[in-house]
């Protein structure tokens, strides 16, 4: 007997994420089973056992009667938690050491672009002109790390390799070795004093929805030998206050930011933070993981879970993550 | 009876490297001693013992009779070894973890910026416009260093831990974990033919001059994942073919260049290099070492060598190293 059928869903996308690509992959990585490529392919809905999803509209999933497993192509399951129909069945996202690996590259760029002060270097070389200016070594800078999951904990790792005195942040209490980690409402203010970078890596939930906001960047060091404490936000764009992130650049509470999401993507060409000279933004691309990768990741988990062994990284529905 | 004076000469210099920085200094990790700033402080010269230099002038040091140690306040001494009166006293140079560790964020930096797209993601953004453009993972990327010293090793290290391939050249054999190691002439083109992103932290001397060459560059990888290989420059820049580096800019034999040291410095304002849109300029302060450590490694050398133990990093003048 064939194998139950796994259905792809995919919207969005880009060019590394488009959906004959996941088809592509998936054939390959899944060769006794049948790849379904939604909306189109023809099928009958009894027959999909796993699905296989990035950012599906509400309802997409609960037209499966016989679903066992949903896996997310990505690290955040935000959309999907806002799906009320969505079936009762392990939700499970990837965590691949690629993603981890691509997360942390990006996160040691912008900590580094910043703490180098290459946007003020790249105007002096437009302007052919150097003024003497110190640079702190790493081990003067604290970087602060909200998020300690997969990916803020290998983050914080890479920044501890690079120098930087490094926290960090998450809701419940964690211990990674050589990193000062703090938790809960308690712990925020006391790893938000102490902080010149704060990095972003939370998941999207009711908890953590515009957490990026005056408040919180008020309580950043306010003697940061950076002149002002620096925003990045890799995590999601509904973490981040934008007008408030705005002001804060605007009136010294902020220094700098660097963002790779936003509140509406692809960013509206509208937006201030286009050519604001303290932002730096990214197309949503810090961890723009391989197809490969993840469908592999995602075979060995199906392989596993009908041999009769546990799913990996589950996610919580409570927690939302 | 008062110890050997230590005479500081310092020549250029910088915001962070003033010669009444250094006097501050050094009076106070040498409380015992007379630390005389030359040229303009009265003194004795058969009092002077100690020297600790910044590219003094050709016979500057020939002035002490009774010079025992020349200490280097830096990494490299290619000025020192083109002084043919430079007394026949141990030459010790700058190996202090802080110089270290900044020359490794600068090669992370540098590395990171090409490898993620840096120049174009800041274009796309003045543009107010993303094309879509896949991301190599650092695992699909290969960065070579040349040289292999304290720093090279060192930066190797962090590239490494960042999820590059990572080879290292030198001109006589090392073991570095995790890297792969070539050496020699026989070694050089198989080390540069893998080579994607070229990193050069050598010593100047007679062997190394202009090294980075066309005939150099038209040997990296031909079919890197880049597009084109990419040469950063932190070590001299008499390492460097200034005309053969434009000119494989401008014919694609090189992608794009990040340069910290150049032939003349300050780098002259007629320099095509300032607007070239492929080349990255800092201000030779890839390692700008605070002053702070190395007067304490002075200090403790010459407390140690005074107490009859040995010198570390003496220059083999041999070698020019």
């Amino acid at each position: 007997m064939k194998k139950g059928a796994l259905a792809i869903l995919v919207h969005g996308g880009s060019e590394n994420w488009s959906p004959l690509r996941w088809k592509d992959r998936f054939d390959e990585v899944c060769p006794d089973r049948r790849v379904l490529l939604l909306p189109d392919a023809p099928h009958d809905p009894a027959e999909v056992q796993y699905a296989a999803v990035w950012k599906p509209r509400p309802g997409d999933l609960a037209a499966f009667p016989n679903l066992r497993v949903i896996f997310n192509l990505g690290a955040g399951v935000d959309a999907l938690m806002a799906d009320n129909s969505l079936p009762d069945v392990p939700l499970v996202r990837v965590a691949v050491t690629d993603l981890t690996a691509r997360m942390s590259e990006y996160v040691a760029l912008h900590v580094l672009m910043h703490h180098r002060q290459e946007p003020y270097l790249r105007q002096s070389q437009r302007e052919k002109h150097w003024s003497p200016k110190s640079q702190w070594a790493a081990n003067a800078i604290s970087v602060g790390v909200m998020g300690l999951g997969t990916l803020g904990a290998d983050s914080a790792d890479v920044l501890k390799r690079l120098g930087f005195r490094v926290a960090g942040w998450s809701r419940s209490p964690r211990t990674i070795d050589g990193i000062e980690c703090f938790h809960g409402n308690a712990g925020l203010d006391p790893f938000l004093r102490r902080t010149d970078i704060l990095v972003c890596l939370l998941p999207l939930t009711d908890e953590t929805r515009h957490i990026l906001n005056r408040a919180l960047f008020t309580k950043l060091n306010r003697t940061s030998p950076l002149g002002a404490p620096v925003l990045i936000n890799a995590g999601r764009g509904g973490l981040q206050n934008e007008a408030d992130i705005l002001q804060c650049l605007d009136d010294g509470t902020l220094g700098a930011a660097s963002l790779d999401v936003y509140g509406t993507e692809p960013l509206p060409t509208d937006s201030p933070f286009w050519t604001h000279p303290k932002v730096v933004l990214t197309p949503h691309n810090a961890a723009d993981t391989d197809p490969d990768e993840i469908s592999k990741y995602v075979a060995a988990q199906i392989a596993r879970f009908e041999a009769g062994g546990a799913l990996d990284n589950v996610v919580d529905r409570g927690r939302g993550y």
